[in-house]
């Protein structure tokens, strides 16, 4: 693995001095800001967040605020979803897209207020688009980047580790809930949520000034529960089906070819700017599907590029993310697989760097 | 210096096989993508910049094209300089901005045709910006973002040795213009341009599959001449005053701030998004301004935050780039300034993470 030039640009977060602190051995960059992806390794990291609690600072979750008469309508122009039954105090994944139905972002929308909205965003420049469509529609609504930066809670002993610092009313979040909790004479939002199958709560934590009182007092707290620092784990990710924008979608797949049909309320999402061309995939389906993907053989290397997926010679899909699952004993990855191909058991070749190896279509890892 | 974890989402180029067979130490990520920063060691690599001829694979200066009979309206919606006396075969350096006239990117675009354009954008994605205006606006104009991978040669043997893979006509390029050169059957964009004072050019490569036959023409072209794979160069980037987004301006700063004014046609720019909210600026002068800085001392450490700019006590600017430059034998520095202190020859301090060390507006390092 290359080093990380530093420089200004990858931002920093609230809590940067506590990352390396705790001995930060590899980042990645995402949304021009410094994501921590390994500590111990990748795989004392994954048993460690399977066991136990970790504190991730996913403060590069930049929010884009929406705010003002015109903010739910901007929303709903956004995405597919039909947002007319939510409520303030929900969290909703949203697929976003453009006027083709390709997706630019897949995000949490927080509904604040009726008024008010975070988007709390995948790894591109979202804040891009909505302010331009904002500005072409003569919308009325501020549209910016909010000093809120999100600190997750992750792992079998997050409610214990959350309700030693923020009291047991975290204990009654239903997930995808959010609520407010005061922490040092602040009301910060907490939700239900996070990028890991494992349970846990991330803060939305609004004011730098406070990260790091927040991270010293989950570290403090959390002594007896083994706390570490961590972060998104892509073994954990993987064997749990989590997707990632930019690894296994772009803006050239529509939510339903990465499996997101079900968050698509294409008919009844009125105002939405890619429905019309969403509507016939919605009706028609779409030719090719994000799966989990089991890979024969050894360890695979880092999947840094597509890998083909083939079957008898011809080209059927590609991998994006894949990784050695050492509590499954295989190799889990996400591919995206034609039609003909897709059934759950199809037998497949997927040219990895070092080679073709055996592959089968699964289900899911997971159940 | 941490590591960088390997991923799709950050997109290797046409060239990372090349760079990384040329023994890559260090990467920085750019518009989601691999940008090379360190091959030998930062001094190293600035020495043979100097003295010999480098290929830097640029890839990630991701192009925008912008195609069809609204082109230019859409062009001239996005910048404050005035596009009218622009003539196909130029490039023009644009700030982009928004409707605060807040920067959104600095690129250099390309008049390929009246039609048809390229925008050759820094770090933001940029694409999301104009898809929205143009949806917004109901321009008739296609936007995306092509196959093309800029591939740059730079340094005083820059002109000797793309002569001597596209033949003696390149010699006739003349700065910020652009022309077409067969290589390998395809017509190639050529410019004279590129992030560095040492002279050069760029390569518009159209098409991935010729990235690595052009790598290989211009090393086996270039033995005789000391090429050598190099990238943007931190030291060398600052000694010469090339701003960089991100780093040293962001959404936050008008194009006047950061000494762009010259490029800013505010009262003629007609259709520009910004054009309103910059009339006041571009009239009343800003009241901070991006200038060199020299700070005293041994050499800095990496400036990977904003260090404050202080004058007996009082924050009056942050640095945002910084290196020991072993030419000049002193610590060149970017930073904002205020309008009190910004004159060429003003002491000031700096709060370097180390500590306090004193400091010296700067008209220009490079003249």
């Amino acid at each position: 693995m290359a080093l990380l030039s530093p420089s200004r640009r990858l931002r920093r977060t609230p809590f940067s001095d506590g990352v390396e602190a705790a001995g930060i051995k590899a980042y990645t960059v995402y949304n021009h800001m410094l994501l921590p992806t390994m500590f111990r390794s990748l795989e004392e990291d994954y048993h460690h967040l399977k066991q136990a609690v970790q504190v991730w600072d996913v403060a590069c979750e930049r929010q884009i605020e929406l705010r003002g008469p015109d903010a739910g309508r901007l929303m709903q122009m956004l995405t597919p979803r039909d947002l007319r039954g939510m409520l303030p105090g929900q969290c909703y994944y949203v697929p976003i897209v453009d006027e083709t139905g390709g997706m630019l972002n897949d995000p949490v929308a927080v509904k604040l207020a009726e008024d008010r909205w975070w988007i709390s965003i995948a790894d591109s420049d979202l804040l891009y688009w909505v302010k331009a469509i904002a500005y072409g529609y003569r919308l009325d609504v501020l549209v910016d980047e909010p000093d809120v930066s999100p600190l997750a809670v992750q792992g079998p002993r997050a409610e214990d580790l959350m309700a030693a610092v923020f009291g047991d009313s975290v204990r009654a979040i239903r997930f995808f809930r959010c609520t407010h909790l005061p922490f040092q004479g602040k009301d910060l939002v907490v939700a239900r949520s996070g990028y890991s199958k494992q349970g846990g709560f991330e803060i939305y934590v609004e004011g730098s000034d406070i990260g790091m009182p927040l991270w010293n007092a989950l570290f403090e707290a959390g002594k007896s529960l083994d706390v570490y620092a961590g972060g998104p784990n892509l073994i954990e990710r993987i064997e749990s089906g989590l997707l990632s924008y930019g690894n296994d979608m772009t803006d050239d797949n529509t939510p339903h070819e990465c499996g997101l049909g079900r968050f698509c309320n294409t008919h009844t999402a009125i105002g939405c700017i890619g429905r019309d061309a969403l509507l016939r995939v919605a009706k028609e389906g779409p030719v090719q599907i994000i799966r989990p993907v089991e890979i024969a053989g050894d360890a695979v290397p880092a999947c840094d590029r597509y890998w083909p997926i083939t079957a008898g010679g011809k080209v059927v899909g590609r991998i994006s993310s894949a990784a050695w699952s050492p509590d499954f004993g295989t190799n889990v990855a996400i591919g995206m697989v034609r039609m003909t191909h897709w059934d759950p058991g199809t037998e497949l070749q997927v040219s990895a760097p070092d080679g073709i190896r055996q592959a089968t279509v699964r289900e899911s890892f997971w159940n």
